[in-house]
This record gives structure tokens, C-alpha cells and sequence, in this order.
């Protein structure tokens, strides 16, 4: 098992879930989400506990879910309030449920043990509520890659001069040095590329004419939310590591969510100090979506020769020092939860066909 | 292994089958099926001993088939009668065959140990041939999920409600318990809905105008063939257990063959004391086939979420005691076979590659 | 495994291969090719030791491969000369290079230890550059089945008649019995089939009215080159063994590359010592294909029931000299390599996922 359980993740946009029955799944779990008419957000486990059904192959009674197929009833507490041919209730009639929050338009579950949940270590970032800055929601990119691999890739500015060169990178940056650090669950890495011609993203959307200082600041918070403070100003404007704001600053926002072992969602939002208008919204949103298919290709075809026996180490190298940090960090946290972890999987043989 | 082998299946349709090579798969055979010149039908196990080619792959010679690869020919009892390129037989040189039997245009065949095979055990119901009764062939459902899910889902009233509320049940039938009898190779459940409105099948076929009373008998013959007594009454005529047949009374049969693990056929048709005329019963056809596509989503949904780890023992209800009672018979059939069972596959990778 | 490592396959046509970068799977290594400036061939592991993308999702920089994750670029003999982000080089910075050569057209590979690699072994036919004789390159047959079931097919006379009954055999052949010796790496099956109709073949392009004497000489290269010595000429001038050239010959040459366990490739071509022209040419090809989609259903099929679970050994009959030999020569070659070998295989749960 290669899943943080006791961890938020995204489970979509708020916008997403309405009042009928969504499933989804999270770290190898399934999922049914549905909205009460009260407007809180219910994340029930997506087996009826009978005949395992997907409850979300069934249908909404009032705040309720009835199963598909035998009519058993679930409230959003996850408690079967009826079923049908008999007066009691099997105690063993439940599905379990998981904590659910929304903050500024995004859906966050709690995929371990409940009782630890708490809303205040959902992820949040100051500019979300200060004036002068645009959030804009971007998308859900789907990637057939291990989610380490997606959620590293975020903390690894190193890959951007070779594989975006055309939009995010380009050559000015293969050499320069990557600074990492890591403070409590964040794990930072980042350059400044300093008096070089802006990358195609501030050409078109920066409007600098001459030689600018770029940044790029990589946080990844674990497990695997990733904040990609990027921006350019006039290198003769002499901009100090403290006086971003002063240039044109976007803040990335990637909430990477493991689906299981070999299905990653990325969904994607920004945070701007600038509100280009929607015709140039658009034309940034479609760099973007260019350089996360180069991401997707780059991703997916790592993943593809993971599976193959190998017969040797990768190595490792000088600017892999933040994701090694990440995966180190990633791997002491599964570690500790299964050593408190009490459950264990049944597995699927115990189905009584044989 | 989860097949009973002692037993007979069901290949198709009568008119399925004539002189070209069929390839039919049950209980995780193969088999090849063609029709003499005399009109008898012959099933053979559909792999050439010598270089594994499907026999259904090659060619009708008179009434032997002549594998596609070398040549080797073998008769309707699975003799081979030629090996081009030398004189003599080898005695290896041979292939299983499997009884088949056909009877009101079904055909069955037998897929245990041969000298166990009585044809008198192949299912039968009077009304076949008793005057009044209409036969209707219907269709070959098939069905990407596990052979006792599709057979269970046949011998419980409870779901009608639930998975077909516009066609075969509705509301009033949610509640009312189900009774449940075994006798011999039969189990048996059984319900009245009385004085209620028709449901869907009976307001259009029945000519109803007010209440009727309801029955509902499924009688599921060990190991998978389902008889489904079902009809109504006017509520006013007071019309006993015994009397069905003075209501519109249709026999709906579901002969379920295991693919394999993974992959059932229901093979159905009615027996019905009305001939409804030509329009009516492509009406009638239409109001199932919507019903058992309803019936293939949530027997597909429930395959595919047994195949996943689980965490927890499904529960049973009330209403399983039918289905909980013929799973129990089948897992007793398998472990007597299995305690008699002599042969033992071999492993696929003596195949010499390696 | 099933792979005779230390031999030459075919990885394609010389004119396949440019200055891009084209990857290609040989006994289940993942390769990528290309040519330097100076016209030589390079055939690479197309894994980068870093991140695992292949190589072949990077970029030509000169001659040397720029990998298109993080920049890691290697040179023809597989060393790295560029980490970007630093200035010393890992040692364990390199990925494996394979030996490559070209002949006639034909590019081979060297897919074991690369000391053992002698030019000299690799397949050539004096035709080649004999007056007289032309060449013709056929094109490549995919089949979704293993090499070994592919190469046996080719040392295999007896398939023709029943696979290939129109076009290059014909009930005359059926019970003429085969002739089988063997010589150092080569083993050979033949027959003249004398005084018969000429074959659909021959037919066409021998422009033979009467009957023929008609030769099948197989010639099976270890491990896996199949040269194809077929012919016909008039019965009446009563050609001997020897003197094939005087009738219409045709040498069809089988490179069969094992892609991995479940997938090969026959790159075919001929050598004729007749110029037919080139609609006659386009019509044998179409002539050929047909056959080989012939071979192609068979083989697949094959392949397909030998992964099924088998309760009884094949048999083996006359016909199958040839093949049993083949056979057993190339377990006999894996033997001896397996008990040289002193690398092994990692599993890829190494891989830090978890």
C-alpha cells in the first residue's frame, strides 16, 4: 500500500456535486457523494454492505440513499435506516463514511481514521482572501501514472527547461542551481533565474519587453498538495526574494489526488495578482494545458517502465533532492500508519462463489 | 473452481446449431459443436490434442472435423480417424466429448463425467406439451458477471421491486415477505401481492382495469435453470394457490450456463397459457429486454465490486434465505465432486516454451 | 524465459532506421535506435538509469540522446556526458548499448553479451550477391503469438496443404512424407512433391501448364531465421536435387524476432532468380500476404489456447520432427545460457512506491 490515509484530498469542485449520487474513488477506495438539502456534503463508502452493489448505482430518497437493488436505505451518517422484508435493522448494516469539507469552491475528504480528522489542517493559503488577487479554477487533468510520480514532478523544477521549453522553461535555466528546503509537512525548492528573456508565458502575458528575473517556488505539501509560486519582473527593477508581489506573481494550486496505484487526478486551480481578462484567461489556460499533456505523456510513459522488471537502481542526482526528501517523507507516514493500523484486508476469494 | 460439473447446461438454440463448427464455452470449456449428416449433434472438446489449434477453426469433412493446422480428423466421438503423413493412429490421438441432448429446442449438454449423464434429469415442465399453452423463444442474455449472481438474482422476488419498478414490480410489492421451500433439486420462493394495482406487464398484456392479485412463484432447478410462475387475477374472481391457471399465467424460464468465472449466458423463453399475437408479444419481448438490461447493470456492478479487496463480510437479510439456501446447495455439490475428482489440470506452463 | 540471448535478431530494415529515434522490443527489452551523422547504427536500453522514461520520448542533440525528463544526455556508447544541475558524471550513468549491424538491407541485434558478439555468425546466403538473383523486401507480419510457435511453423512442410490451401499448397502434398536432417545451427525439412499439378503459385507466376516436380526446402536457422527453398519446374526434364536453378526458385527468407513472450515479428523478403516485373511482384506479394494472414489466425489461435489451462500433454505426431527438434535445441541453448548467467532480474516492487 502506497497511500497517506490520514490526509485530506481533493475529491473535486464543490460545483461538481449537486444533489445526485457522484461516485468517485480516492486511494483505492470507492465513494459516493450527494449533497443534502441542507447543502453538507455526504461521502459514503460506494457498497451497499448486502450484496455490494455501488450505492451510487442507486437513488436519492429524500437525504437518503436507497440501494439499487434491494431497496436497503442509508442515511448520510452512513446508518441503514431501512430493510425492506424485515422490521430490525442488522447492526452490521452501515457503510462507512468519511469527513467531508469545502473550502473556496474546492471538495476535501478524509480518507483515514475519522476521529483524527481536522478541518483546520485542510490547506489553505492567505491570498485566497486578500484583495488583489483572481482565483481562477482550472481543471481536473487525469494521468495514468502513480501519484508519487505526479505529486514529485510538482517539487522539480528541474524538469521544466526540457520538458515544457516552449511555455514554462527554456534554456536559460538548465543550469542554474535548485535551493531546497523543508519546514514541518512542506517541503520547498526553488530558483531564481535572474536577468534572462522572459519564457513564453510572461512574453505573452507579462508584457516585458527586455531582460526580466524569474522565479519559480515549489511547495509541496504533504501529502500531496503543491503550491507553484511562479512570476517575472524587470531584472532593472532589482526585485528582492521578499518583494515578489511587485512583479506579475501566479500561484499554481495542484491537488494531486491518488485515485489508487496506477490513476492520479490533478486538479488544478491559480492564484493571480493580475486579472488578464477572459480572452487571455483562456490563452493561459491553453498553455497550461499544453505544458500539464507534455507532464501527462512525460508521467504516464514513467509509469509504463516502472511495471517492467528491472535490473538495475535508478540513480539518483543533484537536482532530485527535493523528491527524495518527499518520498522519504511519504514513506516514513505510511510506515507509522501501519504499524497503528489494526484492519486488514480481506481478500476478494472470501466472496462465496466457491 | 466454483462450476458443478456433474450437471446439464445449456449450449443455445436448437436453430443455433447446424452443419458449420460452433465454438460454445461452459463452465470454462471449450467445445465445438456441429451437426451430423443424420441430424445428431455432437459436442467436442474444441482443442486438436496435437498443437492445441481450436477444432472449430477447421473444417467439416462429411461428418468428421479436420483440424485447420495439420489435418488431423476425428469423428463425432471424438476418435481421430486421420493423421496425414503417417499410417497409424496414436491412441493419445483423441478428444473429449460431451452428451448433448435436445429437447423443445434447446440444447443441452452435459459437462461432467459422461457415464453420469442421464438425459432423464434434463428439465422439463408439463405445459411443454399440454394443449393451451404457447411456447415463445426468447433470447441469450449475456451477462460479464459470475454465474451464481445471475442464478440467485432469479430465485429473489425481492429485487423486482427495486431493479424493475415500471415493468415487473412496483411499490406495493416492497414490503410483502416471501416464502421459501426446498424440494429436492428445487428451491423455491414465492409471494401473493393482493387486491393491488396490475404493475406495468399486466396494466399492458393482462387487460386489467382495477385491482388484481399478484403471484410471483421462482422455482430455480439445481444448478441454474429458473422457472418464474408469474401472473394475475381479478382481485374479485378469490383466486387460490392452485388455481393460477384460470389468470393470465406466464412461465418465464431462464436456463443460465456459466461461460466462465467471469462471463454468464441466460438463454430464456416463456411458456404462456395466452397467445398474445404477433404485436403484443414483440411488446411484451420489449417490456423484458428492458427489464434484463436493468438486471445486467446491477449484476455487472456487483461482479466487478466482488473482484476488489473487502474489508468486511457482506451481511444477509430476510429476504436472502432463498438465495443463501441455493448457494449453500451448489458449494455442497462442487465439494462432493471435488472429493471424487481424480484428474487435476496441468499447469499451462508445461506448454514447452520455457 | 523463453529467449536465446546470445544471438542476432532482426530489429528491421536499414531504411526503417534514420536519424530519429525509434524504439523497438527485442526478447523483452525495450531498445531505441538511431543513426549517427556518420551513418552507424546505435541500439541503446531505452530507459533512462535516472527517472526510467525511455530514451525514445527524448531528443537527438548531435549524436547523443538529451532524455527528455530532466536532460540527461548519453552518447552512442550508451555513457553519459551531461547532468544537468551538476558537473560530475555518477558512474552508474549509462545505460547498456547493444552491438547493431546492417547487411543487405537487414538491421541485426545483439541482444546478449555483448563480447560474444560475432559479426560473422550473422546470417547471410551466397544468392545474395550472385548474378542472376534479385532481391525483393517484403515487409513485416505482427502476430500475436510466441516466436518459437512462429518458427516452428517454418520448418514445418506439412501445415501448407491444410493452412495454405490455395495458394502455396494443395491436396497433392498431403501425405508425401518429409525428410528431416540437421547440420551444425541449421535444421532442414524437405520434400518434392513429383509430377503434380503446379500449385496456385506457381500457376501464377511459373506460367507451367503441365504437371511439375515441386521442392520444399526448409531450413530453420537457429535461433530463429528461416530460409524457405521453393520451386517448380517442368516433370518432364526430371530436375535433380541438385539443379534447382533451373527451374523457377524462389529462396522467401523468415527473420522471426521474438518481441517478448506474447508477441513476434517476421520481417520476410526473397531472393528469386526470376524478375517478374513489378505488377507480377505486387501480385505474388498479395499472393504471400494472404498465406501469411493464413499463418497468422492459426499461430494467434495457437498461442491463445496455450494459455489456457491443460489437462492432457499434446501428442506428437511424424510431422513434427522438425518442430521437436527445433524445440529442443532451443531449450538446450537457454539451458546453457541460464547456468552462465550471474545477473537476475529485479522485481519492480522495488521501485520506491511503497
Amino acid at each position: 500500500m502506497s497511500f497517506v490515509r490520514n490526509a485530506w484530498y481533493v475529491a473535486g469542485w464543490s460545483k461538481d456535486f449537486g444533489t445526485s449520487l457522484r461516485a468517485v474513488e480516492i486511494t483505492g477506495q470507492n465513494l459516493v457523494l450527494f449533497r443534502e438539502t441542507t447543502g453538507t456534503l455526504r461521502a459514503l463508502e460506494d457498497r451497499c454492505p448486502h450484496r455490494l452493489l455501488p450505492l451510487s448505482k442507486g437513488k436519492r430518497i429524500g437525504d437518503t440513499i436507497q440501494c439499487g437493488y434491494h431497496g436497503m436505505t442509508f442515511d448520510g451518517t452512513g446508518q441503514c435506516v431501512r430493510v425492506p422484508g424485515q422490521q430490525n435493522t442488522p447492526q452490521s448494516a452501515y457503510v462507512e463514511t468519511f469527513p467531508v469539507e469545502e473550502r473556496h469552491g474546492v471538495v476535501w475528504i478524509w480518507m483515514g481514521t475519522p476521529a483524527l480528522a481536522d478541518p483546520d489542517d485542510i490547506f489553505d493559503l492567505p491570498q485566497f482572501s486578500q484583495p488583489g488577487w483572481h482565483l481562477h479554477h482550472g481543471d481536473a487533468l487525469h494521468i495514468r501514472s502513480h501519484y508519487l510520480n505526479v505529486a514529485e514532478n510538482l517539487v522539480d523544477p528541474a524538469h521544466v527547461s526540457f520538458v515544457h521549453p516552449t511555455t514554462l522553461g527554456n534554456a536559460a535555466s538548465e543550469n542554474v542551481p535548485v535551493h531546497v528546503s523543508t519546514s514541518g509537512a512542506v517541503i520547498s525548492a526553488w530558483r531564481w533565474i535572474r536577468d534572462a528573456p522572459p519564457i513564453g508565458f510572461f512574453q505573452k502575458f507579462g508584457g516585458f519587453d527586455g531582460n526580466v528575473d524569474r522565479w519559480h517556488y515549489y511547495d509541496l505539501h504533504l501529502p500531496s498538495t503543491a503550491v507553484i509560486d511562479f512570476g517575472s519582473i524587470d531584472t532593472a527593477l532589482a526585485c528582492s526574494e521578499e518583494d515578489r508581489n511587485r512583479g506579475v506573481r501566479v500561484f499554481a494550486l495542484h491537488f494531486v489526488t491518488p485515485v489508487n496505484e496506477h490513476h492520479t487526478i490533478d486538479h488544478w486551480m491559480h492564484l493571480r495578482n493580475t486579472e488578464p481578462g477572459e480572452e487571455a484567461a483562456a490563452q493561459m489556460d491553453g498553455m497550461f494545458r499544453q505544458a500539464f499533456a507534455e507532464d501527462k505523456e512525460i508521467l504516464e510513459a514513467v509509469h509504463a517502465n516502472e511495471q517492467r522488471p528491472q535490473r538495475r537502481r535508478p540513480i539518483r542526482i543533484a537536482i532530485d533532492k527535493a523528491p527524495t526528501v518527499y518520498r522519504k517523507r511519504i514513506r516514513d507516514l505510511i510506515a507509522a500508519e501501519a504499524t497503528e493500523d489494526l484492519g486488514e484486508a480481506v481478500a476478494p476469494s472470501f466472496i462465496q462463489h466457491d
